[in-house]
């Protein structure tokens, strides 16, 4: 089949790999309908040294069940179903406990015989724990939304449940890519009252603003505190997402942090240590979240999609084939599209 | 009147300072009947640079109130009172959400014309928002555990309660000073029925396991990480009470950490940067704690002492008068004693 491979930095093609085969019992093929690229995606497009192993790229998909092994019981070929960024086996303790990123059994895709995301097929392990059926057919226009399941909702939502966001209180999101604006749509579908945006592209903070953002901070850094501090009364927001993963995103975060509020981060950490000593101890700052349990939330998100309520798939501004994926990395590392889909 | 001046590391004196005086109509003179030394006042002991205006030390201490000013409307002089180490305004937004360590109003003792707790006496700005009434006389044989209040049973309980410590859970303390064994106490408090007690003092980690803790480990580092986890089936400990301030202990705690478990620091930060990179990130760790808003805590730990459910003032094993107060410093600096008592 055809999949999307990563030789070296900037070097993304598609080529031929093996089709994937039921390997183990509790195993899946899912015929892949959608697939789409991450902003994590970037990292290694941007840095990965020069391979004769390329990965294969992706992590979020849906798609139809093919075949399934003879342990999985959940699920039947013709099922159109959703991913999560990770699989995981779904019985474990962390695994009950929501925390399917912990889970012992459990790993990302794309690489130790498990396929990628950006692909014709993959192979899907512990299928009953890992995929989550759709009621939709694969024609259904809502997949650009159910696709946003697999992880930048979820991620998004994340960051708003494990900071805590309750009915009526006020919460800054940092970061305008698709996690940020996830965190939007997360913020208010948890209540949050006022959704201070920060983020400096216009055609994305306008689309957080139809999400659900109240305010839009465009100055970054100290000005950017400043700015809302003084749009909340000097204090800061008691809840704040931290949607970008580097080191000046989070300073920022403490910079707009109530004392004794929360500062939840999502996006994969760019930087080795956290900037919090003396000063932050001082003011009693939180600092919760990590990388999204997505398998955790997709039943408790999947309704408000269904129902219309939330349309988490505007992110996806572009569309390209699969052939054409290396024009896909393209656009999203030029800053030309804010999130692309790939359609085998 | 008398007071304990620091001039230069290693120099701690008794000297003769101002009496207090009213200067504000909220504000209030206490007579200071015991005081105490902390262990974050060896800090400055062991760093400050010699200075011309050396400062009043100490920050915990209880007393009888010897005149109020205008506004003062809940206290009276001969009341027995525990003060919490940073006063505050007891009115503002953050004190009424419990976190008086932010009140805009409020401050340390020892500076800003305010005096410290190592001394005869004390001005204290508003008296009704810093100081809680003690039911007892100033001869009660209480006081040791009630001086605890004023920061030492907070700090501990601070831990607790935002590493969140809920009935029936696993927690482990990482230190074995007066902090740590406090942190113990309120574990037991909150109802943990597993308490893992990390210290190398025997003396201190016997108290430990009379305060409640069901296992001591000694071993330090990579080793004791090894430790705990063996004893908690591989995983680490849902809650992590961090009473030291050191980065070592920090990157401890995230060792004895269970995935999706909570960090909560308690002891001043000895660093500038926390080692929180992509590994915690994954591990979706939580950290939490900061300075403990004391004055939050003291009603409701009160009545544990006064029922003698806990003893907390067990830590203190010794007393110096304060004409001795340098060999206070000295013994707890090195570290033969635990905690002490210094009696004006």
């Amino acid at each position: 089949m055809r999949a999307t491979l990563l030789h070296q930095a900037g070097d993304v093609l598609v080529g031929n790999v093996a089709d994937p085969k039921i390997q183990e019992p509790a195993d899946a093929v899912v015929r892949i309908v959608l697939g789409c690229i991450c902003g994590s995606d970037l990292w290694p497009y941007k840095s990965q040294p020069l391979t004769d192993t390329p990965r294969q790229m992706g992590h979020e998909f849906l798609g139809v069940v093919e075949e399934t092994g003879p342990q999985v019981t959940g699920l039947k070929p013709g099922d159109v179903v959703v991913a999560p960024f990770t699989y995981a086996d779904g019985t474990c303790e962390y695994c009950r406990r929501g925390l399917h990123t912990s889970c012992p059994h459990g790993g990302p895709w794309g690489v130790g015989g498990v396929d990628g995301g950006q692909g014709q097929a993959t192979r899907v392990p512990y299928a009953d724990g890992t995929l989550v059926k759709l009621p939709v057919g694969e024609d259904s226009e809502l997949l650009p939304d159910l696709l946003t399941l697999s992880d930048v909702l979820c991620t998004g939502y994340h960051a708003a449940r494990t900071a805590g966001v309750t009915r009526g209180e006020s919460v800054t999101v940092i970061g305008d890519g698709a996690v940020g604006l996830s965190g939007v749509i997360a913020a208010k579908l948890l209540g949050a009252e006022r959704i201070i945006l920060m983020g400096r592209h216009t055609p994305r903070t306008d689309l957080g603003v139809d999400f659900g953002a109240t305010d839009v901070v465009s100055a970054r850094g100290e000005e950017g505190v400043a700015a809302v501090r003084e749009l909340t009364g000097g204090h800061g927001t008691e809840r704040v997402l931290e949607c970008v993963g580097l080191k000046d995103a989070l300073v920022q975060a403490a910079g707009v942090a109530r004392d004794g509020g929360t500062i939840s981060r999502v996006g994969a950490p760019q930087y080795p240590e956290v900037p919090f000593g003396f000063g932050e101890f001082m003011r009693n700052l939180t600092l919760t979240g990590g990388v999204a349990p997505a398998r955790a939330y997709i039943e408790e998100l999947m309704p408000h999609i269904l129902n219309g309520g939330i349309h988490p798939g505007r992110v996806f501004d572009r569309t390209v084939a699969l052939d054409e994926v290396a024009e896909g990395y393209r656009l999203m590392n030029d800053r030309e599209a804010l999130k692309v889909i790939v359609r085998p």
